[in-house]
C-alpha cells in the first residue's frame, strides 16, 4: 500500500531557475554510496560495479581533459587558418594557414620565413600584383568583408540555435556552480554552437578572446560526460564538483596553464571546492594540457603561449613603474564593460576591421600582438620595436645586448602603439557583452601589454640618456643591460587582467605559466595586488560579479562581508504585517487542504508542525516533492480522495470509522530541516547559508516555529543593507 | 546593578587544550568591527583609528614577511658557516663559510673555486699537512666531534627551555589552525629556541631539514605580531587567519617559493581559509621571499634554490620510469616515520656523522647533494656524476651535449649513491620524531633524488647502448640528446615528498618554483598523483595526520569521508543508560544550585531551558563564562548569596517577598546555540562541525531538547566507525 517506498520519478529534482539544496544532495550521494558499498559484498559483479563507481570520477576527468584539450586544439588551428584567410590563401593547400603554408614550402629562406610564393594575398591572387595602392585597397576591402561575413555567421548561429552560447559564460558558470539550475546552459547544442561561433567571432577580428568561452566549452564537456554516470547526472551537487574541475581544464587549455587553471577555478569560479575536487581538477587540467600539447597547435611543442626569455634581472627602483602599471590595470578594471549589448555585432565588426587594418599592431591577431610586445629584443629580432641604433663595438654574445638608443622604427612603433591602445580600449568596451562568444582575458592583456611596453621603452630611454641620475646610477652603467621593455609589457598585461577579474594568486600563476618567467614573481605580484586594491577602491566588484548582479542571479558571494547588526527575526518571513506562515500539520490535514495550500501559495516548501497550536517543528517538505506525491497518489493509490488524511508521522493517526484510506508522506519529509533561533545574528545566518549551501532555514524561538528564511530573503536583505534595490534579486 | 554590562576580564577566552568556537569568534569580531565603524563617524581621530584598524591586517602581513624572511636568511647563513666549520676554518675571517672565504680570496683560480689558501681544513691547521691517513682521520674525528657538540647543544636547549620547539611543528600548527588552543606553542621562547636549535640541528649533519621548522618559526612570528593588535590578539579566529598566512610565508622562505607557500598553507595546513586570507598570505609570502632575496644567502640573487636548466624535452615513453618513481615515492610515504622518539639524539648524531663522512654524497649538506643530483651535465661540469666518455668530434655548442657512455666516475658514483640511499633511508626513519627541530622535506627529497638519479642514469645508458630498440628508436638517435638524469632526480624528489605529505598541487608548484623547470609540469604531476595514489592505497594517512592522531589532538579532517548510516540521536549524550542532561533553567535555579552543577560536572557548557518539564531550549552558557560570572558576582555584586536566584530572561522572575537580590546572567547566554534534530544524519552533523567550526551542537526533537554532541563526541564516533580506539581522542 505504501507506494512511496518505491522510488518515483522526479522526486528530488529541481525546477529550472531554482537553487539546489547542497546538504540534501550530499546526503543523497552518501546514501547511494552506502548502498553500493553494502551491495558490493554480495557478489563479484557488484564488487566490480562498486570499483567502477569509485573510479568513475577519474574517468570523467580523463574524458573531460581529452575532449576539452582536443576542442581547444581544433579551435586554435581553425582560428589560425581563418584569421589568415582574411589576408590571403595558400595555393598548395587552401586549408593551410600562412605559417603552415610557408613552413611546408621549399622556397622559404630562413631570413624571411613569412614570405613564400605559395602564400598569396588576395590582391596578388586576383590581380597578379601585390604592389601599389590598388592592391592595398583590395586587400583592405577583402579583410573587412571577411570580418563582416564571419561576424554575421557567428551572430546568426548564436541567435538561431543557442542563445546561451553568447558572452564568456563565466558569470553564469559561477552562478551554476553556486547551486543554481539553468537548464540547457551547459547542453550539447550550446557546446556545438559555442565552439563554432567562437572560431568565427575570434577570426572576424573583433576585440575579444577565446579564453573565457573555452571555460564554458570545457564545462559543457563536463556536463556531457556527467550524463554517462548516474552518480553525477542524478546528483546536482556531485555534478558541480565535476564542473569545477572542468572549468580548471578550460583555463588549462586556454592558456596552457594547468596549475593556473586549478587556481582560477578555486579562486574565481568555484563555490564548493573540497580537496578531492582539487586533486581531480589537477588531473583534468593535466590531461587537457597534455592533449593540447600533443595536438601542438602553436607548432613549438611548448605548453607556453608567450614564451619569453629575459636576460636582465629587475631592480628595486623598477617597482615604481610596475606599481603605476598596477594602478593603470586597476583603473581599466573599473571600466564599465559589457553594458552595451544592443549594438549590432556586424556593425562593430565592420568598424573594428576598418580601423584595425591600417595599423600593423591592430591588424594582426591579438595573441600575436601580445607575443611581440612581451618579447625581449635579441640581436636577431627583426621587429620594428627592436630597431635600436647599434653601437659600433659589438663584442658581446648575441643574446646579451646592452641598452641602446632607440632608432626611428621604435619611435614609429610608439605612436602606432599609442593609437592601438586607444583603439583597443574603445573597441573592447563596446565589444564585450555583445551576443556572441567573447572573452575578456586577451583584450585586457593586450591593453595592458601595449601600455606596459610604452612605459618600458620610456623608462629604458630615460635610463640610457640619463644614466648618471641617482636612481639609475647603480644599475644602468653605460654599455650594460638595464631595462627590459618586454617585462613591462608582461607586468602591464597582468595588471589589466587582474583589474578586470580581481584575480591575484591564480593570475600570477597563469602569467608565469604563460611566459615561463619565474624570476619575475615579485613584479607580477606587486602589479596584481596594486591593481586589485585600486579596482576595489573604485569599482567594488569584478566583471563577473557585476554581470551576475546585472542578471539578478541568486549568487551569495563568499567575499562580501556582512557586518550589519540584524537578527534572523528581522529577515524571516512572515513579517509582522503579513498573514501567518503556511504550514502543514503532521496528521490533521486532508488531501484537499494540502492541494489548496499548494495552489494558493508559491512557496518552495512547507514546514510540518505537530499542530498549529503548539507550533513545534517536525520537518520540512518541498513543494515539488509534495505536488508530485499527491498527484501520483491520486492516480495510483486506490481510494485516495479529497477528504483522505495526509499524515507525516510513523503511524497513521486515529481515524474515525470507515475513513477514506489515508496518505502517508513521511518518505518525502525532510526530518532534519535546518533551524536557527530568532536571536541568531544575520551574519551567522549568512555564513551558514554560504558554507552549507542551504536553500532555506527555519526560525524558531524556544522550540516554536516562527518563520522561514530563504536564500532569496538573505540576498534581498544583503542588497537592502548595501542600499541596493532588493528587487534586483530575481530568482530563488 | 547589572555589573555584567561592563566587560569583565576573561569572559570569552578559552582554556589551554580546548577547542575554540569559530562562529562565536566570528560574531565577536563583527561586533568589534561594527563598533569601530559607528565610532568612526564621531571624530577625525576615531576615523583614523578605524582606518588603521582596517589596514592592520596588511601591516601584520608586512611585519611577518620581514621578520620571517630575515630569520630564514640568518638561519641559512648560520647553517652554511657551521656546516663548514665541521671541516675547517677560514683564516682571514673565522665567520666566513668555505665559499665566502674563497670568494673573497685573491688567490683563487677560476677552475678551482673551492680551494684557496685561506680556507684550512682542521688537520692542515693543526698539523700543517692535509695529506695522508693521519690528516684524514683527524678531519674525520673533528667532523664527528663537532656533530656531537652541535646535537648535544640542540637537544639540551630544547629540553631545558622550550620543549615545544621540537619536531617540525606542522602537525601541531594544523591542529592549532583547526581551532585548538596550545598555549606557548607559538610563544616567544619557542621562536627563539627553535631558531637557534634549528641551526644547531641542521649543522650537526643529522638527516633533517630546516623547511618544516621554518613554518613553525614563521607562525611564531605571526603570533608575536598578533599581540600588537587587539583585533588579532583578542580573537582566536582572526589570529588563526594571520597564522595561516604566516605558514605560507614560512614555506615561501623555506623554498623560495611564494606561490607554493600559499598553496601549501591552503592545501595542507589551513582549516579556515577565506579568500581574504588567500590574498594576505600571498602578500606575506611575497614580502618574505623578497626579504630573503635581499639578504641573498645563496649568493646568486635568485629565489630559486636548486636552479636547473635542461635542454632536452621529455618523451612520452619516459612517463613509465616517472610513474615508477611515483610508486617509489608512495612507498616511501608509507614508511612509519617518527615512531622512535626515545633514541638518544646525540647518539644518532654520532652514528650519522661516523657513517656520513666516508661517502662524499652523504658528507656534504643535503641541499648541496640535491642540487648536484638535479644538475644536468654540461660541458663545464666537474662533478664525478658527469664523468662521461667524450666522443672525439665535439663540434656542438657547449651546452648541448649528446648522450655519451658513462665513464668510471659515473660507476663509482652509482654505488656510492646506492650506499647513500640506504643510509639516508635508515637514518631518516630514526631521526624524524626526535626531540629536536626537524623537518622531513629535504631528507625525503634527498631519498627521492638519489633514487631518481640512479634510475635516470640507468635509462640513459640503456638508451645509449640500445638505441635501436623500438621504444628508443624515435627519440634516441646516436649523437642526439636523449635522457636527462637530472630530471629523473627532480621527479623522484617530488614523488618522495608527495608520498610523505600527500601534497599534489602545492607540491608541483613548489617543485617548479624550486627548480625553474616549467616545462616539466606533466612529469612532476604524473609522479605526484601516482605517489599520492600509492601512498593512500597503503598507508591511508599523510605524516601530519598520523602524528596528529598519535598525539590525540581533536582534529576534524576535512578529507575524511564520513559515510556511515548513523543519526545524531546515536551519537548525542546522554546515552540511554546515562543520567539526564545537565541543564539550567531560565529562572528557577539558585546560585548554590548553579555552583553545585559546575562542581559536579566537567562539561564545557550547559544548555538553558524554559523549565525542566517542557525542555524547550532557550540558549547555551559556557562553563568558563558561567564560573567567572558567578565568582565575580559573589565578590562584587552586593547581596548575592547562595540562595539568590539566577535568571537568564530579560526581566527578573516573580520573586517571593524580601528575596536576596537575583543574579542576571543573560549577557553571557548564547541565544543562538546551534541545534539539529535527532534525525539528522551524522554525515550532515560532521559537515556542520567541519564547515562552521562548532564546539558543540544541541540535539532536539520537535522543539524539545534531547541531548548534546561535542566535537569530541564526533571525533570519537568517527574513530569508532573506522574501527579505531575512540579513547585516542584526548582533548575536547
Amino acid at each position: 500500500m505504501d507506494f512511496l517506498d518505491e522510488p518515483f520519478p522526479d522526486v528530488g529534482t529541481y525546477e529550472d531557475f531554482h537553487t539546489i539544496d547542497w546538504l540534501r544532495e550530499k546526503s543523497r550521494d552518501t546514501d547511494r554510496h552506502r548502498k553500493i558499498t553494502s551491495k558490493s559484498k554480495e557478489s563479484m559483479w557488484e564488487l566490480i560495479k562498486s570499483l567502477l563507481d569509485a573510479w568513475s570520477g577519474w574517468v570523467v576527468m580523463l574524458l573531460i581533459g581529452l575532449l576539452s584539450g582536443t576542442l581547444a586544439g581544433v579551435i586554435d588551428l581553425a582560428v589560425d587558418w581563418m584569421t589568415d584567410l582574411k589576408e590571403g590563401v595558400c595555393l598548395s593547400a587552401f586549408w593551410y594557414s600562412h605559417e603552415q603554408c610557408c613552413w611546408t614550402s621549399n622556397q622559404t629562406t630562413f631570413d624571411d620565413r613569412d614570405k613564400c610564393p605559395e602564400w598569396q594575398k588576395w590582391a596578388e591572387l586576383m590581380t597578379g600584383t601585390s604592389e601599389g595602392a590598388g592592391a592595398y585597397l583590395l586587400n583592405y576591402l577583402l579583410y573587412v568583408l571577411w570580418a563582416l561575413l564571419f561576424s554575421f555567421l557567428a551572430v546568426s548561429l548564436v541567435r538561431v540555435f543557442a542563445p546561451y552560447a553568447c558572452g564568456s559564460g563565466i558569470p553564469e558558470i559561477k552562478t551554476i556552480l553556486s547551486g543554481f539550475i539553468i537548464r540547457g546552459y551547459l547542453g550539447k547544442w550550446t557546446l556545438l554552437i559555442k565552439t563554432v561561433t567562437l572560431v568565427l567571432a575570434v577570426s572576424s577580428g573583433l576585440s575579444l578572446g577565446k579564453e573565457g568561452p573555452l571555460v564554458h566549452v570545457a564545462c559543457c564537456c563536463g556536463n556531457l560526460f556527467c550524463s554517462l554516470f548516474s552518480k553525477y547526472s542524478k546528483n546536482e551537487g556531485k555534478r558541480r564538483e565535476v564542473l569545477s574541475a572542468a572549468a580548471a581544464a578550460g583555463v588549462s587549455v586556454a592558456f596552457g596553464a594547468p596549475i593556473g587553471g586549478v587556481l582560477f577555478s578555486l579562486e574565481e569560479v568555484s563555490y564548493y571546492f573540497p580537496l578531492k575536487t582539487l586533486w581531480r581538477s589537477f588531473f583534468a587540467a593535466l590531461v587537457a594540457a597534455f592533449t593540447l600539447r600533443s595536438i601542438n597547435p602553436f607548432g613549438n611543442s611548448r605548453l607556453v603561449l608567450f614564451y619569453v626569455e629575459y636576460h636582465t634581472p629587475w631592480y628595486m627602483a623598477e617597482l615604481v613603474p610596475f606599481i603605476l602599471l598596477g594602478v593603470f590595470g586597476g583603473l581599466w578594471g573599473t571600466t564599465r564593460l559589457g553594458r552595451y549589448p544592443v549594438l549590432e555585432v556586424v556593425g562593430v565588426a565592420g568598424v573594428t576591421a576598418l580601423l584595425a587594418f591600417p595599423n600593423p599592431y591592430t591588424r594582426r591577431s591579438t595573441s600575436e600582438l601580445i607575443s611581440e610586445l612581451f618579447n625581449d629584443c635579441g640581436a636577431l629580432e627583426s621587429s620594428q620595436l627592436c630597431d635600436y641604433v647599434n653601437s659600433p663595438n659589438m663584442s658581446r654574445p648575441l643574446d646579451d645586448i646592452p641598452d641602446r638608443p632607440a632608432g626611428p622604427g621604435v619611435y614609429t612603433a610608439l605612436w602606432q602603439l599609442a593609437l592601438a591602445l586607444v583603439f583597443k580600449v574603445v573597441v573592447t568596451v563596446f565589444t564585450f557583452g555583445m551576443k556572441i562568444p567573447s572573452g575578456l582575458f586577451i583584450p585586457s592583456m593586450a591593453v595592458g601589454a601595449i601600455a606596459g611596453r610604452m612605459v618600458g621603452i620610456a623608462v629604458e630611454q630615460t635610463a640610457y640618456h640619463h644614466h648618471d641620475w641617482i636612481i639609475f646610477r647603480n644599475w644602468c652603467r653605460p654599455g650594460a643591460d638595464c631595462v627590459t621593455p618586454g617585462l613591462y609589457a608582461m607586468v602591464g598585461a597582468a595588471a589589466c587582467l587582474g583589474g578586470v577579474t580581481r584575480m591575484t594568486v591564480s593570475l600570477v600563476v597563469i602569467m608565469f605559466e604563460l611566459t615561463g618567467g619565474l624570476e619575475y614573481i615579485v613584479p607580477l605580484m606587486a602589479a596584481a595586488v596594486t591593481s586589485k586594491w585600486v579596482a576595489d577602491a573604485f569599482g567594488k566588484e569584478g566583471i563577473y560579479e557585476s554581470h551576475i548582479q546585472l542578471n539578478g542571479y541568486p549568487y551569495l558571494d563568499v567575499r562580501d562581508e556582512f557586518s550589519h547588526r540584524t537578527l534572523a527575526a528581522d529577515v524571516m518571513r512572515p513579517r509582522r504585517s503579513e498573514p501567518p506562515l503556511a504550514v502543514l500539520t503532521q496528521d490533521a490535514d486532508s488531501v484537499e487542504e494540502v492541494e489548496a495550500l499548494i495552489k494558493g501559495t508559491d512557496y518552495n516548501g512547507f514546514p510540518v508542525v505537530v499542530s498549529r497550536e503548539s507550533e513545534r517543528l517536525i520537518g520540512f517538505v518541498g513543494r515539488r516533492d509534495l505536488t508530485l506525491a499527491v498527484k501520483t497518489a491520486r492516480q495510483k493509490q486506490e481510494g485516495v480522495v479529497s477528504s483522505s488524511l495526509v499524515f507525516f508521522t510513523e503511524d497513521p493517526p486515529p481515524l474515525p470509522d470507515d475513513p477514506p484510506p489515508p496518505l502517508k508522506l513521511r518518505r518525502i519529509l525532510n526530518l532534519s530541516p535546518f533551524t536557527v533561533t530568532d536571536h541568531t545574528p544575520m551574519e551567522t545566518v549568512v555564513d551558514i547559508f554560504r558554507k552549507l549551501g542551504l536553500r532555506q532555514c527555519l526560525v524558531t524561538r524556544s522550540g516554536r516555529l516562527l518563520g522561514i528564511i530563504t536564500k532569496k530573503d538573505v540576498l534581498r536583505h544583503m542588497a537592502q543593507m548595501m542600499d541596493q534595490d532588493p528587487e534586483s534579486i530575481m530568482f530563488n
